[in-house]
């Protein structure tokens, strides 16, 4: 593997392959696997189990991981081309990109949506040319679209769970949240639960429809795994036998990069915060899932991250376990 | 040793036992020891040389620590339970501890006191609040009322000066400085050289006393070891034939909390500033200790800490000597 | 090698030592040259790549590295001696340099040019001070006047490229900026070309003349190694078959520290700005150095950044590679 932009990009005996190693570097640690092996990590926005995970995950194999983020003590990042560059920035991203990338054998980069444009965030523009300046073997800690290694620790999770793949009931909601957050998640966690054979019902109010072009890329990989994808704003239909509710907020689509338009469309929904009720119509056993951060009493209740529908800190730790076999799979055995 | 809270956990058997791995580590470096292994570092408040010597402890060993500050490019940190999270915070100390503590085989906890309540800062609530959340082995790096790395880097500091535990004679200062400072580094060195065997005074001006269970907690130390504990304001007395002048600001416990209160009863001790002179009493040999960081001019004079008495740098530097050597009891040999 | 100063301190012999080694390194890693080594790194300074390519040195080499820099979660540092600490900074430079050395094996500084005197950062006051406080193995990453593993990683690109040592043309040219830089780049590569043996022309306007010590310094290592260093403010003379064009912007030196006066003085010099025209004197192979950060449209336009002459990448990369072999040389076989 040279790269890991994309779930997508991935066969499913890849999946399989990566998840098989993952557990059995979980079982049993190769402390000498990455000796010497240095990974390159660029957050151009705020991280916490990823900027942990990968640092950790590049421990436990026996190399190591630098951090480089704009709020550090850093000279600030240009990234718009032909620019004369006579205000702040002092680096431009054509310079910055490739020099970190030159002292890692892999490169991660973290950039959310520049939400200047729908189509150009569905196509992962910006993350696309930060990976082109890379030059080497690259990783995507989350882009405007996607975020491979928050699926892949899902997909896990729901294995370790015994969540059936085909068969099994994965409903995606919509929920409230202060502000407009990515689609990033959404997509990439529609993708996956499609990709692994999955009933996949996404629930979202009207105005937040997941954009066609992601829907059709699930429904595609879903035909292709015999699993299927739909959508409904009714929450109730939504959970009905459900092995697994999975929050996650995400921005209007209709009112996109449109702050006060946003704003107006989701100000009513406050309602969509998963509580157990939601459970009613579900598994007995069904699960609570979220990427984290999560809002308490906004996203979700606190009687169910509490309880023990929950497994939202063994899907975060499964971040550390499936971001070693990808470290492993693009790393052991190679030189720079 | 599962975790790592408070001194008084230990037994003397155990304390040896630590000096001598200490002492062990630092002569004959085991590079191989801690292979793989993560130490998380979760730093709600600022540091230097915490930051610094749990890093090269983990290097030294062989293996690796990340580091968690809200400064960083995280997403704040809600504390309070049962809030409905609409505000700043996008994640809460719930999910984000055991979710870094997952990532770690042992987790490093720094958080000062809340100064809400004396009695909580003193039950440490808010700490083993904290530590209970992590799920697995943690190491308190500066609690509301404890300091146990820097207790026992000073405990080893004193058997390198070859000071005498029981008989010696150990004068724990208050001293001036601008701001109210945290109880935990006077409470926790208080218990350290009691626990040592020594005779140990606290001198400090009235409405700086400290609390009467840490007095307690001291004495009742002193007598299992064969040392005491008396409190005085005159440091002429307090400083006759000490072995040790350990300097230390805290904040007013008569105005615990209460900001004009305790500068209002600070404002006029600027005298209380460690000098040659303070010395005339002493032993000839007498040291002086100071945790660090230190104001010169204001704690302590440039002549003391620039002179032969000094041995804040040994203190410091053995914070990391002891570091490895608690790491390497808790870690090595072990899975997570 | 026991400090790595400047690169005037080493012979031309460690100089090839360093190279071959570097060479060596590059081609065979050693990922267990340095285990269990630690290298701590003060930035009194903003920085990308002295910060990244550091602690992928020593992760390749086995051991690990420590950032502290002001911005991070730190008590402020004070600098000045015999002040009274009664203001924001809670900690001396007197203490917090031999403690966070004490944690390392080395340990690297980086502090820019006070700009208080001319003479002063000439002298290289401050890193010589600070380097005395550490009391062990020190590594310049930077200071007012010098930045040698700048020089090493410069002379190793130059090398690479098969620009010859005698005979070969080197142009150290001053480039627009809309501030006033530090001295510490174009003093540093001025002597190291002058040292390689090259024939150098340091081409500046008016005001911006290096200073004649620095003028001095380099004239006396182009005398031993048969090189050759003259000045002007023609670029069309500077450049005629010039091997390489090294861009640089700098403070005036007429008005050092005088931020108005230097600010008046360089407006009108927008046009030095290097473009393809700069190379049309030059040897048709001619390359394009910079140490970056560089600011495009400003320094350089796009077309000779994004051209086929730009080794500005390569630069940027040899910082790692030749500072594995500093810290090879001073750190491998040692103990702390």
């Amino acid at each position: 593997m040279r790269h890991f932009n994309d779930l997508a990009e991935c066969s499913s005996e890849q999946i399989e392959s990566l998840l098989k190693l993952a557990a059995r570097l979980d079982m049993h640690p190769e402390p000498k696997a990455l000796d010497g092996k240095v990974l390159a990590l660029l957050f151009l926005n705020p991280s916490l189990r990823t900027l942990a995970s990968f640092q950790a995950a590049m421990i436990r194999l026996g190399g190591g991981a630098f951090v480089i983020s704009p709020d550090m003590s850093i000279h600030g990042l240009e990234t718009r081309a032909g620019i004369v560059m006579d205000g702040q920035a002092a680096e431009h991203i054509k310079e910055a990109v490739p020099v970190i990338a030159s002292y890692g054998d892999a490169l991660g980069i973290r950039a959310f949506a520049p939400r200047r444009s729908l189509d150009e965030d569905i196509a992962d523009k910006q993350y696309h040319e930060l990976a082109a300046l890379a030059g080497g073997p690259v990783i995507n800690m989350e882009s405007a679209i996607n975020h491979p290694c928050q699926s892949l620790a899902d997909w896990k999770t729901l294995d370790d769970l015994g969540v059936p793949r085909n068969g099994g009931k994965f409903v995606l909601t919509w929920a409230y949240h202060p502000k407009a957050l990515p689609l990033a998640v959404p997509a990439a966690t529609l993708h996956m639960a499609a990709m692994r054979g999955m009933n996949v019902v996404v629930n979202r109010p009207a105005g937040f429809e997941l954009p066609p072009a992601i829907m059709a890329k699930a429904r595609a990989a879903a035909e292709k795994s015999g699993g299927n994808v739909t959508e409904t704003s009714d929450a109730r239909e939504a959970t009905e036998g459900a092995h697994i509710i999975y929050a996650k907020s995400w921005s209007s689509t209709r009112y996109y990069g449109d702050g006060p338009g946003d704003l107006k469309l989701r100000e009513p929904l406050l309602s969509w915060c998963v509580a157990e009720s939601w459970f009613d119509n579900a598994r007995r056993d069904a699960r609570f899932m979220h990427c984290l951060p999560v809002r308490r009493g906004v996203v979700v209740q606190d009687h169910v991250l509490d309880g023990p529908r929950s497994v939202v800190i063994q899907e975060a730790r499964n971040r550390m376990v499936v971001q070693m076999a990808v470290l492993h799979q693009m790393l052991s055995g190679k030189r720079q």
